[in-house]
């Protein structure tokens, strides 16, 4: 009994489902609606239509199940571990497409602590992997995101996503692909498809045309095996923070700071957080506050007070040196010659350091009047993200619009109904583009009535990378659609005014997908020659 | 009147010559012999029919070009400037096809100093890009490759050359294509095809699938300009050298600079020379010594004897700093602490000190008893090109077997029918792997009766790059032969005992390109989509 009727002819679609279970196992094909409901959950104002979802555990089985679906002509979509929040979780483009979860393949294959690799299946967490290297007292470190330690690691590589550490552009760390192409076929990239060579996930681009960059952000593989380069742990660490008073003051920074990437002072992304973003780290949105304007933006006003409690700034900056004792020390160096007075509570925080602050944290609070278990859970968390342990430190702000918070360690924003789009352009690294894009961003979520809270990344001396997030109610009928206009706004507004995104929700593809234009008219003809019955996550970054 | 008689039918070809005719006008189509002649030389053993050549000037004449071909079925071969010595120079894989020669296309679009790139056509040689910057005092360096300053940026960058300075790895450093498929119509990939994006040079991935790759080492489109990043001129710049005086030192050397690449101390690519090359690089080949015997490799003895000279060890490594003041301190001090005793004779070079040795070379020289004309030369030469200056240092290689040497400024390997083959294996930055590829390396080229004399080149800290020349006598049948057979072998043995090549000669295509791979099968299924006609360099990089 299958719980959703697909729309195209459901006897093909009966016929797949028999075959499909034939080459996994009744109970890996799931049709029950309860069953497949908690795939359809997402943080987008969206109500996806799943037809089935289907749970294989090998590479063979991922094969058959792209055979079936081409033979059937059934549309299927691969998720990692389906925890793409904000950006669709685990929702195909359209409905009435079959899920394939890939979560059940989670084996590490390999970790090369010599050459600094590893090899993993889309399954493998964040916390899977660092808790592999931690417990085999392995000295590499992975690249954490920010979002949860259960987020697969290769499922963010393949979107194209950024952690914190100098591996922090994770497309940019994979060495060598193995990939299911739609018909079935088994695809090895780079050097890994020449069965004898030892150099498959030491260099990167192989022999021949580079296809690697065909399989992120896109509908033409599905991805059952990724190498991965991982950091040798450094001899020395620290992490450094100030913050800026107000925009002017941003200003005064931007070359600076620009300065310190371009010349390798900094060699990992520089963090800055708005004040509405630490607070919606940090605090619970204002319910009471706000009473009958709950449904808006929280007034500049309150935003100070908000902020005061912690020491936030306008703009929080964060950071982080790696390297030998000496070398971080003349980064300091250079940091300190380099800020200008406007970088204010400049801290530079070795573990060390951070030991001692913990100890006398009592007497820190009282002498600052900050609240110190905050700052120092905090500060705890995202030095941990610096030194390759995921954790949980931005969850919290999925949680903004959500009057039911749970404790941090459970939670699962698409599970919790919380409503969150990410809207992520990248900036110039320069004065005016940053400027122009703030009061851009400010204009347009002031206007839909959220709270603005970006932000903004230098993932490297050239541009920065912000995430503008979207908090709403989902519950709110209302709120929603106004989340949905918002989107529509920003991403028309940004890519008007020369701030494209890098990467968007399964909703947005139509926004960014343009006909006429040669660069997704060349997508759609790989397309059709390795996807001949377009089978594979159909709409997806592709016309 | 043609010159060469192409294979297929004659009507098409001339029509398609008469329709290039009136596209560029008649004066850049060349189908007179002498004027097609020199598009054959090559440095390989290879006698290349080439049926014309064609001379664009704008995107749009080469746009107009591909439609021709295509309607016409007319095979075309573009090249940047036709220097690809050792590796095919401007030939094509197969007879009778038209080159594009894309030398005249030599604008230098745009510099952004604040953002560090620049934007380039095919034409822009080594020379004029390092020319420009310095002469306009932009701060900027260009990354040189050892070969000659004449040499295309672009042409290099697409065949994934590498070179000396942080920004080694050239297809790494660029952002954003245009290209002209091979239907003629105009791709721009990244954020390019976005006419309102700020940020097409400054972000690599775009939006959706990254189809860069596939212009690289392929036959897929014809690039016509290229977003490439500069490195912003560093505070400070150190060069470093040591030796090893046997394979044996060699080994205890290979896990102290790894640490030293993959902990970031040194940031740019560090070179081993073995004697021999260096012997090739500063002595014309002991013709007088060898006598009877001058038709195979030196021996043992003589080797040592030409590198005494000049200060040679059995492997000379070299490498720079770049940064602070304080970093590039910081950076020697780990050197110094992790160098074992092997590595002999560690020199750090700044410029002051660079200018201080030459002061005092007559004194240098009598101390010491080395020629140090010749070593200083060879120093500024190589120190050059770690700070962006491209030279003709390692031009002299090319010229070992070849009795008539030119002066180094007027060398040009393939006019002065220099026999050159490259043999370029990637293998794993660990002791044995090195060992083994030494071995075979040795085994080989002493089986064929030619001078083993390899560069390995530390691109990462994951594996080496290693450059084998097949340095022959091209005037010499029995030797040409001699070197086919030997490229061919080392071909056979490195892929079998895992270390296969990351570029190889239009020659070599049969030897890579192996039908029933999925690999290869994929580069066809896309050369099929985007090339119906096949008519975009057959056979190149593609069954």
């Amino acid at each position: 009994m299958t719980a959703e009727i697909p729309s195209g002819p459901e006897a093909a679609f009966r016929d797949a489902v028999a075959a499909w279970e034939r080459a996994l196992g009744q109970r890996y094909v799931l049709t029950e609606s309860a069953d497949v409901a908690p795939y359809a959950r997402c943080t987008l104002p969206l109500q996806r239509k799943i037809a089935a979802v289907l749970r294989p555990h090998t590479v063979a089985e991922v094969q058959e199940i792209a055979r079936i679906a081409t033979t059937f002509g059934q549309p299927i979509h691969p998720v990692s571990t389906g925890r793409n929040w904000g950006y669709g979780t685990a929702c195909p483009v359209r409905d009435n497409v079959t899920v394939v979860d890939l979560q059940r393949m989670n084996r590490i294959i390999e970790v090369n602590e010599e050459l600094a690799y590893t090899v993993i299946e889309p399954g493998v967490s964040q916390r899977q992997l660092a808790d592999h290297l931690r417990s085999n007292r392995i000295p590499l470190w992975m690249d954490p995101t920010g979002a949860s330690p259960t987020c697969s690691v290769l499922g963010n590589t393949l979107e194209r996503g950024f952690g914190i550490t100098p591996y922090s552009d994770h497309f940019l760390a994979t060495c060598g692909l193995e990939v299911v192409l739609p018909t079935g076929e088994l695809l090895k990239t780079g050097f890994w498809h020449i069965p004898e060579a030892k150099t498959k996930h030491l260099f990167k681009w192989g022999l021949g045309p580079y296809l690697d960059g065909l399989f992120t952000q896109s509908n033409l593989g599905i991805v059952t095996k990724l190498g991965l380069w991982l950091m040798p742990v450094p001899e020395h660490f620290e992490a450094f923070y100030f913050k800026v008073e107000s925009d002017r003051d941003l200003e005064a920074v931007i070359e600076p700071v620009r300065t310190l990437r371009q010349q390798g002072v900094a060699t990992s992304p520089v963090n800055f957080l708005s004040r509405v973003r630490v607070v919606t780290l940090l605090h619970g949105y204002p319910w009471e506050a706000m009473g009958a304007n709950s449904n808006y933006a929280i007034p500049e006003a309150l935003q100070q007070r908000l902020g005061q409690q912690t020491n936030t700034g306008a703009w929080n900056v964060s950071g982080a040196l790696y390297g030998t004792r000496e070398q971080v020390r003349a980064a300091k160096h250079a940091i300190r010659r380099t800020l200008p007075k406007e970088a204010r509570q400049l801290l530079f925080l070795s573990e060390e350091r951070l030991r001692l602050i913990s100890r006398f944290k009592a007497i820190a609070g009282r002498l600052t009047g900050y609240d110190m278990d905050v700052i120092l859970g905090l500060l705890r968390k995202s030095f941990g993200i610096m030194r390759g342990q995921p954790s949980e430190v931005s969850m919290p702000t999925a949680y903004w619009r959500n009057r039911h918070v749970k404790p941090i360690p459970s939670m699962d924003p698409a599970a919790d109904s919380c409503g969150l789009i990410w809207f992520s352009p990248i900036v110039p690294f320069s004065i005016e583009d940053i400027k122009a894009a703030n009061a851009l961003g400010k204009e347009l979520f002031e206007k839909h009535g959220f709270d603005y809270c970006p932000t903004m990344t230098a993932v490297s001396g050239r541009c920065l990378d912000c995430t503008l997030p979207i908090l709403y109610n989902k519950q709110d009928k209302e709120e929603a659609v106004r989340a949905e206009r918002c989107y529509e706004a920003l991403l028309d507004g940004f890519i008007n005014a020369g701030y494209p995104p890098y990467r968007v929700p399964v909703t947005a593809m139509n926004g960014v997908v343009k006909s006429g234009d040669s660069f997704w008219e060349t997508v759609g003809k790989i397309k059709a020659a390795v996807d001949p019955s377009n089978i594979l996550a159909p709409g997806r970054y592709s016309p």
